[in-house]
């Protein structure tokens, strides 16, 4: 998507010796900077996805990849293979699919001799990548339609209005995004779309990433707090909301930004439909009860008593925002139950958020 | 309440010429730094409700009234009373017991001659702070019941998880406060509680002046962002919810800071019991319905964009957390129907959210 006017992938690779150089956008520092990382070994990839350079359930799968890859071009052999996928598998224990990928990526390898591995390596992750793009175009087409319907029974009379919540733009896969495709694509077909971006505490990825992503793209969106979308909703003011999501279970749970059940609460309560944008490489087969099941990730105190953003002379500053001596908890996600989701969005269409639902776009997954 | 362990109110008259100097703390500085402000005109008094130097609905009622006090010193004419009177009133719409409490001031003022309405304003408006004091003591009493009745319930084994959501503590009133008097109650009383702190974007009223009480008298608590109430109530971390309200309808809507009905809705979710603390004078005897007739103040879109807090060097600093050029909204405040609260711990006893409940506390408001 563009960045600039200029399309951009989140990872690529560039022209550079035998294999080629892995580069990253920093997101750490968006929206206020615009900078370009080169990951050069598999710690370097793995302390990308843990500082979250890169974050994003897809994107971590394909950063995950290449850091396999960029193992293989360090030392070929198993026992190397065995260590990285060791220290690429911890940085993020909720994301389902830095697992999917990084799994795809080792039964690929493992059958090979050592010699062709870097090379194979390097070929099974672009096929990641771009196999994620697919993906996430697909799914963004079956969310238009959706968005498409909304905007004809309101007589196509007037803009529709989504809110969303956390980054599951283009910013969180390798390009389109997931809970953002879908309006990406009804805005290039030229549907009125308004977006409510949820701030996003305690990192802000609505109001910094998902605001800079619809920004640069001329999708017009407004910022607010995460404590608004209940009132917007008791008043008529969303149409839908479309959110992602880290992992799902096979009965339709979905575990996604601190935040979501809130919001899925409220549109429950007002009539507002609530869907889950999703490749299926986040569903999680092994799952059937979210809340029970699903690990949920406690991140530093530090990003909730900590804030970062520009000063007026432009500088990137940090304030604590909280007094000193009060201690903060910061859980990272939470678990929507099927209950509250009206359905979910993949790339092999829309169903409904549970096991039948879920089985009847993807029935090979029966007997699993 | 305790402030370096020493005590304190929100708003007090020293000593100074005849009539003395009215003197509040400065609770846009607050954690970071503790700073007492002069208000020696109505004007004065008028901005520092405006810009929240003083905040919290009951807070807002003194100080109004102290403004009045101020404007008979300034010139004590009818004139000058209509005008001071609606200077004020326009600073916080949203606050019904401003208007209560200026209505107040002005019922007694006007019928007095104009050489003795200064000095009688100044004993109303130290009746008035009085008279919240003594409110909040016994309402803060009837809530302590009920968490000594959930500590009672729970074998009395075990800490008590409370939380809430912005500021209703002292801060927020001339002393004990409304939704934190019960936890001061009884955290006074040696019962167990813990406070879980909702941050309260976009002005942070939780994660820096609800934090700062809870840590001065030495209340166990953790801040979260406004996102964990849902999840804490999931996985059973939270006991009950105590918040606030600055406008309650006579069928007990609750109108408080945005955010609130999310919270309540988690709560009922999980079968959480959702609680408001209120003064009487918060009550709206002529509306009934909350969601289609009380205003909701819409503030600057700074406070969404723009957060303050102190650097590693110990200045005050304000950063920017979001693009150049993305628009925000900024709802103060949303409304949590009746259905969804427990019920309200008043002045008077503890009632159901509804017409009924608060008529049988308050009878004399039937022909209101």
């Amino acid at each position: 998507m563009l960045i600039d006017k200029t399309p951009f992938r989140t990872i690529w690779v560039e022209p550079n010796g035998r294999f080629g150089s892995v580069k990253v956008i920093d997101q750490t520092v968006l929206p206020h900077r615009f900078v370009v990382k080169t990951l050069a070994t598999a710690e370097e990839a793995a302390t990308a996805i843990r500082d979250m350079t890169v974050r994003g359930a897809p994107l971590i799968g394909a950063t995950g990849a290449y850091g396999l890859a960029l193992a293989m071009v360090e030392e070929p052999t198993s026992s190397n293979l065995e260590a990285a996928f060791d220290l690429l598998i911890a940085t993020r224990p909720t994301a389902v699919n830095l697992r999917w990928g990084l799994e795809r990526m080792r039964r690929r390898l493992a059958a090979l001799p050592e010699a062709d591995r870097a090379a194979a390596a390097f070929a099974e992750a672009a096929a990641i990548a771009d196999e994620d793009v697919a993906v996430c175009s697909a799914l963004g087409q079956h969310g238009a339609d959706l968005i498409r319907d909304q905007w004809e029974r309101a007589g196509r009379s007037r803009t529709i209005n989504i809110l969303t919540h956390c980054n599951a733009g283009w910013l969180a896969t390798v390009d389109w995004g997931t809970a953002l495709a879908p309006i990406y694509k009804a805005h290039r077909a030229g549907l009125p779309v308004h977006v409510w971006v949820d701030e996003t505490r305690p990192r802000n990825q609505g109001a910094s990433l998902t605001a800079y992503e619809l920004g640069q793209e001329g999708v017009p969106h407004t910022i607010v707090v995460d404590n608004v979308g209940g009132h917007l909703m008791q008043h008529g003011q969303v149409d839908l909301c479309i959110v992602g999501t880290d992992r799902t279970t096979r009965t339709g749970d979905v575990c996604n930004k601190i935040g979501t059940y809130l919001k899925a609460l409220a549109a429950h309560d007002n009539g507002v439909p609530f869907y889950v944008a999703l490749p299926a490489s986040t569903i999680d087969w092994r799952m059937s009860d979210g809340r029970a099941e699903i690990p949920i990730e406690e991140r530093s105190p530090l990003e909730v008593t900590h804030m970062s953003g520009v000063t007026a002379s432009g500088a990137i500053e940090t304030v604590r925002i909280t007094p000193e001596g009060s201690p903060a908890l910061n859980y990272a996600f939470d678990v929507t139950p099927a209950r509250l989701v009206t359905g979910l969005i993949t790339e092999a269409g829309v169903c409904a958020a549970s096991e039948e639902g879920l089985l009847s776009l993807f029935p090979l997954r029966d007997a699993a």
